[in-house]
């Protein structure tokens, strides 16, 4: 949707730009966002694409991720909380790329099969099938962006004894909700935002108890009773999981929280990423051309602190390229600038590092491009207070209140605290309860000051 | 592994047979027979083959799908019941296909991205994936043959606000058991093999109450207090299902279990079979040779109630018709014999005349192959009496024995009854319990006699 809009923008701005097609499996756009209730395969025997559940909220303050060019008060007219539902930022990106009149570069249903390079005509070969029809069909491209993310195909590792595990059993992938996990014992394996996010989930929806496993290091947030972490699971036996330090417990459900893999099974393994999920995977040059063929684009490769604007600052910059504003230098000096990015991320040590890394990632990006430049220090000074949040109150985080570094506008607190909050819902995040609900709500709540 | 197993046959019996290669997805062979605790998406990323639960025992007499070159007499040494848990018949087809020695042919852990067929050069381009290495490779085959089989990608119809379902919500395909539904109110959706079994498997495992909900008609089994049927859901509402005659119910699980698609990503349009579920997919001539290129083959493409020994018989004639010892008719003769069974499966009325179909069709491929003929005739008596021990008693119906026309040993019983066996291995299953504890489960069985 970012490059889609990113050649837009340039079109209307008076530019030509050459004929674009966009090939997206899934019915409707918004990738991660667009919600479905199905699992594992989809209605048309493909592997499902969002690992969304339905009572997902924004786990970052939306002032993090904001479009530079399509603010928060443009689409919603008011000030909205920090930490939107799901059905709020679909909302949001939506409109961004309905305003920009973009859709109809999109066919919709169309997986793409196979992608063939042709050394000597320098094209692409693309093998797609229409979904709904069964047909497949090839057509020659010289450029190829790859959108397809990389969070949708999960990393599941293996452990002992776990066939014999009788209950529950999925990745994080295939979590739609926790109110399944009510009254249950639950163990999720895993120590970064999926365990982090669905235990509060479960806890928040009545489950048990709620355990969480570790590789390396717990969370160690301040947990409330009812949430434990544990070092990692060795082995199952039946319901009973055996932890690294000698304790043991049974459980009824597990959630592997173990990430996910880059896997593009579209392309041949000479153009396909191989990466970890980090901040610079060092085959791409600033972090979207391909290394081993130039014409070949990834947008939002990188494991992401900033997101959607960190997608425009990428799909803007790849325009450029492909029209031309943008020169790409040798091979010599892209190598040497991925070796300096490459470099710099092998010795980053604190969080902070990490975000002000991305931040001058960016930078360096916008400034090739016409997307307007934000403040990006503020941007990371918003996710150093997220993260000082998180470790005040882990289940009350997102009910503070951030600046939007786009517009000025100051977040509203919203009428219902999160873990209250049982209606994930557009309608019901955008209604304004009678003033004696709110009243009540708002004097029912744990008051910590935002550190904003 | 027919497939294998038959050009083996021919090796040995002194025939010279062409360069094989056989390229396998999952990590071992046995297709659906080859469990795996994992759902929706597998360890590299790729589709879950199997639709496998870990106590699923054999839902019809092994004496209807016995090879009739490798007996269960051979492989077991002694008679075992009529009935035998996965494991038990994953080890009879392993063991069949270790004695040919044909393991060298097979490429595990590699995925078929995409088949071309050059008609100029009359050759298919296989471009296929090694999941381990991720590299990419493509060769060059006179023939194709597709054993990837058809009930692998579920079918998932929508239903009018199943998002808003919040307990367990899956497919057939990734129901791994049912140990997890004690206590729990579920909703089967289907009126077949999965909804039957998946819904004695979950009354046998303590199920609070299994619904099972029809489109067309119920099963109508003689269910025991606890299980029923209703006619089609026509919408969720929540955690409630609301049924076509008027009635509703809350659940907490609900399982799909509505089938499953021929679906072949890695052919191009004009080579994926599309067909419904059926015995005879009218593009395929004696049900294996692609009409539209005859240098294709697919096998065990039908709707199955013979199994491994038609899966034989469709092997060893296309074997046949590799090695050039069967002829293929002209296409209009192909025409002409396919138009005739079609023309007989549009008449056919009862089960028994479907039985009597595909064993004139298990006849009509043996005959033309050098592979042992059986008595067809008395299989398909087996297959009505095993419909008629359903009728009888569909919680005992894996009680009953009987005979071989392989070898004419009769079955075993085993020593304890299905419904209050809860240990599915192998080695239980081969176990011999001592004699006080036989004499206890003997006489606690319900003693109807085999119709057999």
């Amino acid at each position: 949707m970012a490059q889609l809009r990113a050649f837009e923008s340039a079109r209307t701005a008076g530019r030509s730009v050459p004929e674009i097609v966009c090939y997206e499996k899934q019915d409707d756009w918004g990738g991660q966002w667009n919600f479905s209730w199905r699992t594992g395969i989809d209605k048309y025997g493909e592997t499902v694409h969002s690992s969304m559940y339905r009572n997902l909220w924004s786990n970052g303050p939306k002032e993090a991720l904001e479009f530079a060019e399509y603010t928060f008060d443009e689409h919603f007219g008011r000030p909205i909380s920090s930490y939107p539902p799901r059905a709020v930022l679909w909302d949001y990106i939506n409109g961004r790329a309905e305003k920009s009149n973009v859709k109809k570069y999109v066919q919709f249903s169309t997986v793409v099969r196979w992608v063939q390079f042709d050394e000597g005509t320098q094209k692409f070969t693309v093998t797609i099938e229409n979904l709904k029809t069964g047909q497949t069909e090839s057509s020659e491209f010289d450029k190829v962006v790859v959108g397809s993310g990389h969070f949708s195909f999960p990393n599941v590792p293996d452990f002992a004894g776990i066939e014999t595990f009788p209950g529950t059993l999925i990745h994080a992938h295939d979590f739609r909700g926790a109110e399944r996990l009510a009254g249950r014992n639950v163990l999720l394996i895993g120590a970064s935002y999926s365990a982090e996010d669905i235990g509060i989930q479960a806890f928040k929806m009545g489950a048990s108890s709620v355990t969480m496993s570790y590789r390396t290091a717990p969370m160690g947030y301040d947990w409330p009773e009812g949430i434990q972490e544990r070092p990692l699971v060795q082995r199952f036996e039946g319901s009973t999981a055996h932890f690294a330090d000698g304790t043991e417990r049974q459980f009824d459900a597990v959630i592997l929280c173990t990430g996910y893999l880059h896997h593009y099974p579209f392309l041949p393994s000479d153009l396909a990423l191989s990466s970890p999920n980090n901040l610079y995977p060092k085959s791409l040059y600033r972090g979207v051309v391909s290394e081993a063929n130039n014409n070949l684009f990834y947008l939002g490769a990188q494991d992401q602190w900033f997101t959607f604007n960190m997608f425009d600052a990428q799909a803007w910059y790849v325009r450029d390229v492909i029209l031309g504003d943008a020169k790409l230098p040798s091979e010599a000096e892209q190598k040497l600038d991925m070796a300096q990015w490459t470099q710099r991320l092998a010795n980053l040590g604190s969080a902070a590092d990490e975000v002000r890394f991305q931040a001058d990632y960016i930078r360096d990006l916008i400034e090739q491009t016409d997307y307007p430049m934000f403040d990006l220090d503020e941007v990371t000074r918003i996710f150093l207070a997220w993260k000082n949040d998180k470790q005040h109150n882990i289940l009350n985080y997102r009910d503070q209140v951030y600046r939007s570094v786009m517009t000025g506008t100051m977040a509203c607190e919203h009428h219902t605290p999160w873990l209250r909050e049982l209606d994930d819902s557009l309608e019901r995040y955008l209604s304004q309860p009678e003033e004696d609900e709110l009243e009540r709500m708002v004097r029912g709540k744990d008051s910590s000051a935002s550190p904003a």
